[in-house]
This record gives C-alpha cells, structure tokens and sequence, in this order.
C-alpha cells in the first residue's frame, strides 16, 4: 500500500522576563491541554521543543507536567528537540555559546527525559549558512526551517518531500521543509482538508515525508484558538483523523524517519527566516516600499510566483537599523569573550562556581525576544529590555569578581563594535559608559547594586507600520470610524508619532533657540543650531582623579564654539562640570540643555514619580511634561525598585521634564509604550567673544 | 572648498589552468598599458588586486612588470589589495584555508612590493555573514562589494558615501559598496559625466568616498575596449580630468580613506553577489521563472524599484546544481582535512616540504573559475576541470606520501558529503572512487602517474538560456536568420540541447528496450524500463583480494532482478564480473549495457581518439558516434597525454561509442563543448526465471 510520512513538530517557549501571569495562562490554554489530548493517543508520534527557559520555569511552578512529557517520551510518542538553551538566535552568539548553549539544552533533555536529541528548533527559523558547522559540532544532525527557505534557494515546491542535506566547511546537517499550507491549514481548517492534502504525498516506497512544525502558542493562546482547539475539540478531532487513515498516513517524528530515509538531495540555504520576518527587518521607509510592491503583486495575482524571489531583510539588520539592540547584542558579545578568556580547566571549585554561574547568566541574556520587533513588542518592551540587562549585570560582577576588579576601574573599549572606542567607568556601585564619538554621552549608567540600567532606553523609530497609525488617525476625523485593519489599544496615536535624531542617554548637549517650545522639543519639530549634539568630542581621562574629560571644537548659531565637560566619579554621584566657551567671532546668545533619560519602566504607575530636592512630584506622574522654573533639583524616584537619582544644578534654573513614549505593535494591535523620562536643566546663556561660563550639574544617587 | 573621495580599483586575475596565449594576450592588451599610464600621472591614487595565479604567471614572463608595479607602489600612487591567493570565493573553502590563503597574498605583497596590504578583494564578491570573522583574523581591515549587496540589507542609495562597519562574533570589517553607475560608465561614457556625476558628492567636511571597483579586463580585453581605453586614449583623458579637477575631487585609494575616515554606519550584509550572479545560481528552469519576472519588470519600468527585493540564488547553489562542482569542492575540503590533521610542528625539514607543497596544490585546487557558470566558460571547460584536479591529485599523491599510504588502500568516506558512503581505492597509479548509493558506478578514476582523472565529465544540464539557442534554432527555421541577441558560434546548436538524467560516469548499469536507438540512447529519448540507473547497492569489500562487490535487488522489465557487479584491482587492470540473475516469474529478455565514460579534454583532435585491441580508429574522431559490432575491445588513446585505456569483453559484441557535448556560454556566444566519449559494449540478454549470466569487462590501462 502507498503510504506517506506526516511530521508534526510543536515549539514552545517564552521570553525570559516574561510576567509570570502571562506563562501561567499560556501554560493552561495550550501546553497543558495539548499533552492531555495528546496523551489519549498511544499511536501518535509527534516533536516537541520547549526553550530552557521555558523548562526552567515549568520546573519550578509544574514539575508535574514534566513528569507527564517524560512518560509520553518512553510512551514512545514523542521526540524532544533540542535548541539554543535560552533561545537564542544563533546568528548573533559566538560559535562557542551556540555549541555551548546547544549542548545545554541536549544535556538537560537525556537527564530530564532520558532521551539523546538529535533535533534542533532553530529561533525563529534565522538561517545563515555559517550555522550548519556550529550545530553539527553540538551533535545536532537536523534542523527544520520553512519552505521558503527552500524555494529562495532555487528548489521547486514539488520537491520539497523529504530532508536535504547541507554542510558548512565539510560538517553536514539534513534540513526539513516545513509546508506553508499545512502550517496556515492547522489549526484554522477541518482536519478533513489536511489529510486529503497529505494523500497527495503517498507513494510506493512510502519515503516522501511532510513536515508542519510551528508556535505551540497556535494552540490555545492566540486569538480564538483555545475556544477552537480545545473547546470545540479540533485537535482531538485531528488526532483521532490521523489514527484512523494510520493505514497508509504514518505519523512520525523527525528522527525516526531521519535514522530511516536519506536525504533526497543537497542544499545550501541563503540567509533566511520565514517571509514575513524578511519584512519586519527593514528599516521603517524601506519596509514601506517592500510592502507597496507585495501589494501591487498581490493585486496582479502573481505574488505567490514571486515570493521565492521576494526578499526583505535579514534578522541581523535588527542590530544595524536598533541600536539599543546592538548595544545589548554587543556587550552580550562582549561579556563571552570575557568569559572565555577564563580558561575553564584552571578554575578551582569555588571560581568554577562563580565562573559557570557568570556564563549562565550571559547566555541567558541572549534570550532573542527582546532583540528584535516585528508584530509582538519585543524590543519596544522596557521590561524585557531590563531582564536582558539585569542578566548581563549579574554576569559582569561575576566576571569582575573573578577578575578581582577593584573598586574603581577605567577601561577602554569598543563596546559597540562602531570603530569607535568606549569608556567603561566602574566606580563602587556605578557603572558608567561614556561615547565619546556619539556628542560625549553616557550611554550606559548602571546601579549594579539594583541590577539596573539608567540607560535601558529606546529612540522612537520609524516603522513601516506607522502608516497605517497615521492613516486611521485621519480616516477617524474623517468619518469617525478607526479603519477595520487597524486595532488600536487607544485613540489618537498618531500624536504619538515623532521621531529621534539622536540617542535618548546623557549628557546630550543640546543648544535650542528661545523660540523653541517644550512641546516642539518633545516632538523633535525643531532645527538644532549646533553640530555638539552627535558631534565626536575628544577624550582624556585621569585614574586617580576618577575623571574622564570630553572636549570638543564645534559650532553654536554658525559660530565657532568649545565645550569642554568633564565627568567625575564619586562614590554616590557623579559630578559634571560644563566649560562652554564662545570661541567666535560675536555674541552668542542661546539656551543650552545637557538632556538627561531615565528608564523607570513604568510610567503611570504611583510608585515611580518626580521628585525636587525632597518634594515629591506624585501627580501628575512620570508620563506628564512640564516646565519647572527657578529650581536647582530634579530627579526621578521608584519605590518599586527602590532608588531615586537627582539631577541637581549649581544654580536656580529651569527644568523641562517629559517622557519618551513609542507607538509600537503589539499582539493585540498598535500601542503607546513609555520608555523613558526626560529631564533637561536649561541655561540662558550670553557669551562675547572669548568669554566662558562654568556649569556644574550632579547626578546624586540614593536608595529608597 | 568642498571636495569629494574617488576611489578607484581594479581586480586583475586569470584562472588556474588558462591556455598561456590567453593571458599574454590579457597582459599586452590590459594589464601592460594600463600600468603605462598610470605610470604618467605622479599624482593619481588607485587600488590594484592581482591574484596569486596571475602574479605567479607575471612572476614566470614578465617580472619587469611587477618591478614596475613596485616603483608606483614606493611612489605613493597604487594601494595593493591582498585576496585568497589563488582567487577561490571565499565561502567554499574552510576558514583555516581563507586565513592561509590570505595571508600567503599578503606576505607576497610584503615581500614583492614592501607593503601592508590591508584590504581584500572579495572573489567575485560572493558575501556570506561568517566571512567577516576569517577575514579579520587574516590582518584585513577593509574589503568592497556591489551597492546591490547594501541595498539589499535595506539601505538607501544615497547613503552610500562611504565605508560601513560589520562584525562577526565580535571580529569587526569595514566594507566599502561600490557605485553601480560607475562601473556601467567607466570606461564606457565620456569621462565628463563621470566628472559630473562625482561633483554630486562634494561636502564641506570632505568625507565623502565614491568607489568605483571592477574588472580589470574591462580595459582592453573586454570585446572593443582595447580600442576605446587605450587606442583611443579614453583612459589617459580621464585620468588628465581627474588631475585638473584634483582641488576638490581627490583620488585617493581604500588604504589611504581608511586610515582617516571612520565609517558612516553599521551593516550587516546577507548572502549576496552582484546581480547578474544572483540569476546564474538558479537552476535552470527557476532562472527561467526568474528572467520572466525581469522582463515583466522591464516593461513596467519597475525594474530599478523592485530590484533591491528581487533576489535569485547564492553562490553556494552551484554545489547543489552541478554534481561535478560539488564534486571537486568536496574533494578539494577533503584533502584540506588531510592536510589539517597534520600538525605542523611535528614535521621535520624534509616532510614540511612535502606538507607545505601538499598545501600548495590543495590551495591551487580552489580557484574560483572551474566551479561556477555564468556567462564565461567556467565548469563547462574541460581542461580548467583537468587543472583543478592535476593539484587535487598531486596534493593527494603527496599527503599519501607524507601519511605512508601502501600501494593498496582501501577507504571509506563520505567524500561528496551527500550522506552515502563513498569507497576509495587506490592500487599502484590507478585510483577509483566507487558510489554504491549512485547506482554503484566509479564516479572518479584517476591515472595517478598522469595526473588525470579520465572521469573528468560533465552531465548535459538544463540552462536558463538554452531557450535562446532554441528560439535562434527556430527562427533560422522560419526566416533564414540568427536572432540579434544570440550569438552562437555555430549553427544548428539546438540538435544539441539534451539532457542527462544520469551521471555521465562508469558502470552505470543500462537495461534497454531492442528498439532504442544509439541516437535515441545519446539523446535520451528513450525510457529506461528498470531501477538500476539510479539504485542504491549493498556493498562488500576485501581488502586482501583487491575486491569490491556491489549487490542489488530491483526490477527490470516491471520484473523482479538481481545484479552482482565485482569490482577487482590489479596492477594495470580492472577486471569487472557481472553476474544478472532474473529473480522474477517470467522469462526476461533485454539488452544489458554497462556505460563508460572518458573526458579526453580533446573530443576533435589527431592526437585523441578510438581504438580496437591495436587497430586505430582515427577517423571519426573521438566526436563521431557509431555500432561497433562484433568486436570485443574498443577504447580511447590520448597521444597528447600519453595513455589508452581499453574496454576489453569475454566475447564477441557490440560497442556503441558517441561524444557527449554540451552547449553553453561563453564570451563569445553559445557553444558546443565536448565532454567525454562514452563507450558502451552492449549484450542481448534472455534470462528464464531463476537463470543468471556472467559477463566479464576489463579496464586495461596502457602507457602510449
């Protein structure tokens, strides 16, 4: 009898800094549902992969549920897949943590569930061809990517009916298809119309096999489907479908057939994901185009002939169009070598301790949800951002403690990997970077005592999807009514729509006309008379001294212009002191605004709130604009993580203080996100020719 | 003033194993005068590649010329790029091999022209995201590829005044995109344009970089520009443009901008070429979908907005097309491996040259050309195939002396890496690869003493373009003339155009209906009623006996079939013993041909042809077809090489022998390329159930 291989392959995993309340419902509308009903099937063979991250938690809230998957695992239902420990996307770790992270994870699956993978879920399907090496000396023999991946490298749809096999400087790995119309079909179609797709596959020597793997998330969580799934019963329905053609429709798992069939031909895979993540890694006015021309093809009706040739991005363009990405990407990257200088096999039992306690810690920052956006907030989310941080601090003291760091150290570095060299300030429980090439900022300011980033900011950027915001902002005023296409969480977005032409950290050294009011300056719809404010500033520093001192010849109002500013170091603040000298030929007259953000991570809630000298700014909260006249202090507190920072002035000044808020997808539509609080001393200034004038601003640090 | 950065470099290189007339008549027409006139402007900065094989060439013919080269190199006026050595894209060869190769270019630079080379020229431009790390750790700072490659990361056009910066694990690269617009005008248009088109770029800071950067063959070997560039003077003009516009357009090389401009950004760059490559990676029939699009495109005037989205295959697919690519790749990574797992250090005086040279010849093996096809040659010729396996073979020869290999050996590997097992065996000079998983044929067979691989063949493929020489055949048909847009240098190519379902190989087991043809059977328009062609066998092997049997149970004639081929070595012969069992119910009759292939690099010349046991067959020669009946020898004898080789029967039969040609592009246009003379004796077989029949074949090999 004709018969043909049907692999069903589930992913299941959630970011680390996740709300526990959000993987506890996922938890019981799909990853616990789905092995019930699985566990009704003795005959069903199916794949699972849950993230380490994912595995950690269920250890510690549903141990249980564990124990359940390791019977269906010697049930001999299941496969379990292996991947990036903490999902990772494997393009952007060095090779030693992908095998590292890999063989992490594969060391859990035999200890936990007595089962020797061989699979790998590869995060988010990015393929770049480099990876077949790394994975296969993690002993992984095969991985599953889409369809288009295949059809991108010249492969026909009709060929796509089994494995093919790649290899990277002579190590080999079979590849999977995943079928496109299996993966829209389950579980939105009758399970009726998928197994008659699947006859089509049949054939005499019953080799042909066809693969769906997807988000377990499908079943139950997202929109609609637990009522579907669950409720009304499809999956059990399509089990049961399964079991009763199981005469010529053999359910299998990726490495049973793989010990079984060869691979049906070679392949090399271009730098890949799935289609739509080609679009998301646009920068915002390219991914407009890109979508422009799907839409004409799509209205031609011949998009589905050009869509193998069709391609957007690649993941790794997050890196370049974010640089908040890059920055956590980097200092992640940073961090390994770090530790990998640390050679393992001279570690006594305590450092080796510390030392694999500091390379979890790393690899768990590697997490890729918070790395990258497409329609989940992802890096839009400050408190994903802030678990990547916390992880990447937790690692860094530990690499200091091994290292023995002193109390205070000065080093340089390109961090970013820019060309450009960085100042990392480590001075008791402050952590300051200093960007020279970026207008002299402070682009990373750490408490590592609370295990937290000042600095975990995010520019607003233009997203290809603003459009549609802007669009149903008019279409409202026009007719009333938000476009059909559109879900937004709240009305009047597009207000929210502005756009960052410089880094939202300190020591921004804006210089802004009279005539600028706070509301242009929030909305950046104002022309900066001043090349300080990205400018490269040249650099010396003073170990002793715990200064670093950033100077630089610019121009202010077309005329020539020097600021010299010197950061210093004190155990529980930091002191600026501002040298502006008007190097000109005439008066210069201007305000000037060194800008100061602070990510609080929340910006309505009552126990984050501004503060002057001891007065407590409660209402309105972090997320209100004002102008606070003749003060000399303003700072921002959070009860909830219990710190305040002053921004404190030598002189009575005004203050300007408003947040940073994007307008970004999220699951459930478009949605306003506060990043970060703005507060700007401003300083009225007239120079003659010559003349100079000193500032001294602090940054005081207190706990709560 | 404002001023602009023009960068201007050329890429000179012939490939390993090109006739020597050939690259005489490059350097007269192209690399000679184009040093002449450089040598007149004491002002003018340019970049020059050479590559290895062509420096070595140089370094044979004319070494006046690279003294030359020295002296503007110590006048400041040329910047010398490093690559691989011997030009091999970098992406298919392993990264140990990169860093040697690339280093070998760099201390050849260092010693030949006293200088630092620190930027590379990436072959052919073929770009993956890993190379960036090898060729860092290789001391290169910078490299060039197309704007098509930026574009296609999702930049802009007119971002691209300068150099980028990317990473690979931390291992950072700048990397300059070349201007399109110039590398169509230059030297096509009048230089004024150029002038006009670079004074777009000026800026007040001046750091602004156009690069132009191609072929060096465009000058002078390119059909008609030796009249243009140098005849009529068009370089010497621009480069005296370039000289009285030298206030603010100043030419200057990558070396020079480096050391002074930072880069204006991050990328990250996906796998990529330039355009044109994009669409010859595609297998046939997909590069026909492919060019569909374009036109379409064309037509609508799209074209230029679609492009950076529009993408066709990676390099890489060529290994996946051309089994023979693949082939050679895998050999070459292969012997790499051997190479690796010696360890330097522990080589005396003696074996270090035996190693290095070992080296020397596996690193030669890799020049690009022979693995590819585009619009030159490239695969399609013979005798760069013939080149690239001389080094195969005299790496080989020398690792078996190094690793004090017997006169018999016997190994196994998964030489092609395509997941079977492959059996090498090597007995005094004659070596064979056998492939069971292919239908068991010898997939190589190498005269070691000759340095030739007599299976050196090519299958006839399927290529994008062959639709032209159809339509040009047609259309002669219908009005007596040659479509403007074909050029083939012959008519009636399109008799030609078949296709093989097979490899063109030995011991590819026939069975074949009484009413085939030779001319149907050459054409394969015939139907092969069994699975044996293509059949996985069992395989067994005796090391002491000098034996490899191949089994295999399949079907003939819809019935069921067994074959046993036995495979024995001795010292200067083959000896073949069939054995055909009909395993089935019914009597079985069929005509059994076992095929022989010989890629004799020269299919029409005195020197090569056929012959029987001593009796020579010089006319026809090695191109012509024809039934030998009742004969129980034929072969084919190379005068130029040096050998015969004979296919020698038990008994009186027929022979069919017919060239196998292919038809491909070249610069010139279309052309047939001869590839090997098959040679196949033929025996009518009637088999009652359960009968079998031994059939004996010697391969006699022969010094001529």
């Amino acid at each position: 009898m004709k018969t043909v291989n049907f692999i069903f392959g589930i992913h299941n995993h959630q970011p680390v800094g996740n709300f526990d309340f959000v993987i506890e419902d996922a938890f019981l509308k799909s990853y616990l549902p789905f092995i019930e009903v699985v566990e009704e099937f003795p005959n069903l063979h199916i794949s699972f992969h849950f993230s380490g991250c994912l595995l950690e938690w269920l250890e510690d809230n549903h141990p249980d549920y564990l124990d359940r998957i390791a019977r269906l695992v010697k049930r001999g239902n299941i496969e379990i897949i292996s991947g990036g420990f903490f999902e990772p996307v494997l393009a952007m770790i060095p090779d030693r943590d992908k095998i590292g992270q890999i063989k992490m994870l594969n060391d859990y699956i035999k200890k936990r569930f007595n089962y020797e993978a061989k699979g790998l879920w590869l995060t988010e399907r990015v393929w770049e061809p480099g990876l077949a090496k790394p994975i296969a000396e993690a002993g992984i023999e095969y991985i599953t990517v889409d369809d288009y991946h295949f059809l991108g490298a010249g492969k026909n749809e009709d060929e796509l009916i089994g494995s093919f096999i790649t290899e990277e400087q002579g190590y080999p790995l079979n590849i999977f298809p995943i079928n496109q119309n299996l993966r829209y079909a389950i579980p939105f179609k009758d399970p009726n119309e998928t197994i008659e797709y699947l006859r089509k596959f049949v054939s005499e020597d019953g080799t042909n096999a066809i693969v769906m793997a997807d988000d377990g998330e499908k079943f139950g969580v997202w929109p609609g489907t637990y009522d579907v799934v669950f409720k009304k019963n499809w999956l059990r329905y399509f089990f049961r479908k399964l079991d009763e053609n199981s005469d010529w429709l053999k359910t299998t798992t990726f490495k049973k057939y793989h010990s079984k069939v060869p691979p049906i031909g070679r392949i090399y895979l271009p730098t890949a994901s799935y289609f739509e993540m080609s679009e998301w890694s646009l920068p915002g006015d390219v991914g407009e185009k890109f979508e422009t021309h799907i839409h004409k093809f799509e209205d031609e009706g011949i998009f589905d002939e050009v869509k193998p040739f069709f391609k957007g991005g690649m993941w790794r363009n997050f890196l370049y169009i974010y640089d908040e990405s890059n920055w956590m990407q980097k200092r992640m990257q940073h961090l390994s070598n770090r530790v990998d200088v640390f050679n393992e096999t001279k570690l006594t039992t305590k450092t080796k301790k510390i030392y694999d306690e500091a390379k979890y810690h790393m690899w768990k920052s590697s997490c890729n949800c918070t790395y990258w956006h497409g329609i989940f907030g992802g890096l839009y989310l400050p408190h994903l951002r802030h678990a990547v941080y916390q992880e990447l601090i937790m690692c860094e003291k530990l690499m200091d403690e091994l290292e023995g760091k002193k109390h205070f150290a000065l080093e340089i570095y390109d961090l970013d990997l820019d060309g450009h060299d960085e100042i990392m300030v480590t001075n008791y429980d402050i952590q300051a970077v200093i960007s020279p090439f970026k207008g002299g900022i402070i682009e990373e300011l750490v408490l590592r005592n609370k295990k937290f980033n000042l600095l975990n900011t995010l520019k607003r950027y233009k997203e290809s999807y603003h459009k549609k915001v802007q669009l149903a902002g008019k279409e409202k005023d026009d007719s009333g009514s938000i476009h059909d296409l559109v879900m937004a969480k709240e009305e009047g977005l597009e207000e929210y729509l502005n756009y960052d032409f410089h880094p939202r950290k300190m020591l921004t050294d804006h210089f802004i006309k009279e005539t600028v009011t706070l509301e242009q300056f929030q909305k950046t719809e104002y022309y900066e008379d001043s090349d300080f404010l990205d400018g490269e500033y040249d650099v010396e520093y003073n170990r002793k001294s715990k200064k670093v001192v950033l100077k630089r010849d610019g121009w202010v109002n077309w005329q020539k212009f020097f600021v010299k500013k010197e950061i210093c170091f004190r155990k529980d603040h930091i002191e600026i002191n501002y040298l502006l000298k008007n190097t000109g030929d005439v008066k210069n007259s201007f305000r000037f605004g060194p800008e100061f953000n602070f990510s609080m991570l929340g910006g309505n809630t009552p126990d984050r709130y501004y503060f002057s000298r001891d007065k407590i700014i409660k209402m309105p909260a972090l997320i209100s604009k004002e102008i606070e006249k003749n003060i000399c202090s303003l700072g921002v507190a959070s009860d909830f993580d219990g710190f305040k920072v002053e921004i404190k002035s030598n002189e009575l000044t005004e203050f300007w203080r408003f947040p940073i808020e994007t307008v970004s997808l999220s699951e459930s539509g478009f949605e306003k996100v506060y990043q970060s609080s703005v507060i700007m001393p401003l300083y009225q200034l007239n120079l003659n020719p010559g003349e100079e004038t000193n500032l001294k601003i602090r940054i005081n640090f207190s706990e709560k």
